[in-house]
């Protein structure tokens, strides 16, 4: 048998961050603002972000320093190891190699308090007494919660209300460290009571859950409102997965042809991904594949439009370019609730549109069954998130069983699932259902985008 | 800060396992057999466990080879992490320093998969089918489950009934390892039928589940049965955790004053303590002191008798000299499920008796409250089995605080409490009880122990 694992030391916590803006030809178009659709500008965004991640957000460095105590705290998990699926390969009787990114470690299970810890920093330096925000199935949520708990802050969460019922222990998770969780649509925001009034049984959406964060962070002194994907800024604090990574293969002695990770916002994939297609952007690499994998139930990428659109609901937040199936359009339940979000990081969006990377949807009853696959060879079980980049990397290497090419693959297993066991229940019951795109929901959300002045 | 994390590379997994008995002045005295009582020999070991096994558990021997395809196996996780508990010691505002042990980077959670592979490693060379087991919260079902798989084995759990309904997620777990899963007592066995006859609304307990399980492996052609602690076996395999720690904390520049562990059946305890009792037990380190934490619900150190008592509630496994509150005793039901076992590992008991270890037992609320204070320092939420351990070195560390003295304590993080949440949430709801010991119960149970002649 290989060596399974790539450990480094603390000493190999990356010091800076790699920004991708700053290697693309062709950066994506610039936000608008939500009601008059003009240009926005930093002093538009400061009653809801930090103003230091603002800064970041519009950055076009290439290299930005990591704080030494965020450096501090993210040594508590970091780095985290990668991984040679060597059981899985003999399983699947693939010559391709596969290796993956374990970003389960960290106390919340997943990638995101990558970002959490580093907003909660510059929060505190800017003297906030807290953040809100919004979670889907949690794992936003957790990492914020743990973050905020390590800062000091208080942390106040708007949970779509399916989870919120559905996933009693994430919410019992949140509360450990600290967090204050209600489920949305809530009473608390006016937003929350539109929706509610509107549908006192709805389900409630992100969307929607990041329009009562926002209104709940810009009408409370104090407060500000933190956003777990999507934007720059997220995506930037995640290169810490692809900085140590890059580290990790050339320990290895391999360098990945294809790499792989699930997109609801995009953060955990562009995390691994940027680091390495810097690569490919100065032309080191040109043949290096990138997929962001997305579920059916929720097809930003592979049947949206590129347009402009709202990041959320109620049209507060800012309006960016982005593949979108339109702010309103409400996707259908599928477990993986951190893919249930109807646009895409711009960044990401950019390098699609520019041909640059690949996008790739699966319905759940695929993913589920390459996650159990590789829940036997491997033994971690995955978030059904991540699931979806599992699915894909099993189809890549059955393609190099038919094929006989030995690719080297690499994907990011970004959380575990042991929050989510319901999924796997029903799909062992097989009552799992595979959601069929509702067309005319698409439609009619995308007849709901802002005209944009050209 | 200092240093939070010391890492070993997969080189560094132990090669021999530590046998604390070759140590011992005065081992534990032998087994005896269920019916006759007389002396137990290896012959009547040989239904119910793989002989290899059987000979380590009488072994002399003070190093034991782990074989490569077991060193293979726990290289998928190991060597686990040291951590110091830095945030933690800054919040408790002590000069202890704290360090522990993370078992629950395995893919099962917990420390437990350290014996199960080395099982199913044996159960593969004997040419056996499958293993049956029991299990109360899931840990252990959990663990073998995940080892038989890898070795292709296949895996019986009878689950005790409260747990299997309470805890799904753990059930669902298993079943994603390929194991089969029965609530227990379940009418699959004599044993079970009898007692549910007897009481059809039963919860059940780990004595009726190891007795359902050793019934199905003696009457089923090619199957065992596989136990998760209390045995001397166990234990051995167990200490891979104190091998690594003893090079981690030699890393660190410090050596323990205290060493603390939950027990149940105490294999994660002498896991980690018994490579270092090893100095204890020479004289190099004549105050090295050793606690094992048990539950006020189920107090056989701390409340029970040291006696010959059957290990399992239908008197068919071997009879052992040990701590015990009675074969027939049935605890609170608490939500540490495998602090619920009436007895406790011969060696610990051993050397409890001789005065060479400690034990010490707590209510459910003051085992919560350490519990989420390290949470909230640490970032990781433990089994409520694990956070006995947890109040123990929280008490040690307030003590130094009192004192002034700098100890050094480390303890067993034995593993993660995300499919026990309910318990926190019954916490911060303040619906926990603090179950008081029932005297009656326990002399009622004591009444009926073995009279095994001199």
């Amino acid at each position: 048998m290989p060596q399974y694992k790539y450990v480094l030391e603390e000493k190999d916590v990356p010091t800076q961050w790699y920004n991708v803006l700053a290697d693309m030809k062709t950066p994506p178009p610039p936000y608008r603002h939500p009601a008059t659709l003009e240009l926005l500008g930093p002093d538009d965004l400061a009653p809801v972000f930090p103003m230091a991640l603002i800064e970041q957000e519009v950055s076009q460095e290439r290299w930005i320093d990591i704080p030494d105590e965020v450096q501090d705290v993210l040594k508590m998990w970091r780095p985290t190891p990668l991984y040679r699926a060597a059981r899985w390969e003999k399983a699947l009787d693939t010559p391709a190699k596969i290796y993956y990114k374990w970003e389960g470690v960290s106390p919340p299970g997943s990638h995101k308090p990558n970002t959490a810890v580093a907003q909660c920093y510059y929060a505190k330096e800017e003297g906030l007494e807290g953040f809100a925000t919004e979670t889907g199935a949690g794992q936003w949520g957790s990492a914020l919660c743990f973050a905020t708990q390590l800062f000091g802050l208080k942390c106040k969460v708007f949970m779509v209300t399916i989870s919120y019922h559905q996933k009693p222990y994430r919410r019992i998770a949140m509360e450990t460290w600290g967090g204050n969780v209600v489920p949305s649509p809530s009473s608390e925001t006016k937003a929350g009571r539109d929706i509610l009034e509107k549908d006192p049984e709805t389900t409630g959406s992100l969307g929607i859950a990041i329009s009562e964060a926002i209104e709940y962070a810009v009408t409370h002194d104090g407060w500000k409102y933190s956003l777990g994907s999507v934007v720059n800024f997220v995506l930037l604090h995640q290169t810490v997965e692809g900085l140590e990574a890059r580290k990790q293969m050339e320990m290895a002695g391999d360098y990945p042809d294809i790499i792989i990770g699930c997109a609801g916002g995009g953060s955990n994939a562009a995390g691994l991904i940027y680091p390495f297609l810097k690569d490919k952007l100065d032309g080191t690499k040109p043949d290096l594949r990138a997929i962001f994998v997305e579920s059916t139930a929720c097809p930003s990428m592979t049947k949206g439009i590129y347009a402009y659109d709202w990041g959320d609901t109620a049209k507060t937040g800012p309006v960016c370019m982005m593949h979108t199936v339109g702010h309103s359009f409400i996707p259908a339940p599928v477990h993986a609730g951190g893919l249930r979000y109807h646009g895409m990081a711009p960044s990401i969006c950019a390098l699609l549109d520019q041909g640059i990377v690949e996008a790739r949807a699966y319905h759940q009853n695929a993913v589920f069954e390459a996650a159990e696959s590789f829940a036997r060879a491997e033994g971690f079980i995955v978030a059904p998130e991540t699931a979806h980049a599992v699915r894909a990397v099993y189809d890549e290497a059955l393609a190099c069983k038919e094929s006989g090419e030995p690719k080297v693959i690499l994907f990011n297993n970004s959380g575990h699932g042991h929050f989510d066991l319901a999924a796997y229940d029903a799909y062992h019951r097989k009552e799992l259902p595979d959601y069929e795109l509702d067309q005319v929901a698409i439609d009619r959300a995308l007849a709901e985008l802002p005209k944009v002045p050209a």
